[in-house]
């Protein structure tokens, strides 16, 4: 398949042949998430036009919102200067990314300083968990 | 160091002991750069208020802005769900977070779909590398 695109030449992949890939919010700019792309991921990533994913828990390809139905449409996709990060602009279907039922995986933030802080979770479950994967 | 910092133990190191740390524009949103950091690395990194990573190509800390002046002071930082990638919010301190000069790493973008498609650097230089690392 990777032979007849050859713009994943241009890919750094690391030893296990993933390169994290970057889910960022096409409008507001959020970071949704991070998860790992395989050369079929991001090509069938590419062809479809929504997010497909390596799941390394599950080793399996992993077309987000498979099962939440929160699938990502890839608005455009960039890559960074040493070719082993991508990153996705995408439209979030239901406004939730995370399997936690928050729009973004990324809502721990670190409060206080140095040796005294601590993770809080700062956004709000917009759904519960077990209404998604029902 | 780190048994100092309790809030290092929610972090997922990988099996080499990092981390990836995607650094963010706080104000506009754009994504910088991704770079990887241990926990020396992000312990500094919330010690200093300053991005500290891991250079895997020099086996060494990085401090960002070292040679270049471009340092990124942190906002404000965040975890994923699954603890194994950090999200700082950062001011770049001349606005160029990228070594070839440009402001962020993700200076290309695919256009065209599938085999068909070809990067393209569509930001702009912002300052010759060489005047950055002289």
């Amino acid at each position: 398949m990777t032979q007849n695109s050859p713009w994943l030449d241009a890919i750094q992949f690391d030893d296990k042949g993933l390169i994290p890939a970057i889910a960022q919010d096409a409008t507001t700019g959020k970071v949704l998430m991070v998860a790992w792309m395989n050369a079929e991921a991001l090509d069938e990533t590419v062809a479809t036009g929504q997010a497909v994913y390596w799941s390394r828990s599950r080793q399996r390809l992993w077309r987000k919102g498979e099962e939440s139905g929160h699938v990502q449409v890839v608005h455009e996709i960039r890559l960074d200067c040493d070719g082993d990060v991508v990153l996705l602009k995408v439209k979030q279907e239901g406004n939730i990314a995370c399997h936690t039922g928050r729009a973004s995986c990324f809502y721990r933030r670190l409060d206080g300083t140095s040796s005294k802080a601590t993770w809080a979770a700062v956004d709000p479950i917009l759904k519960d968990p077990e209404l998604i994967y029902k």
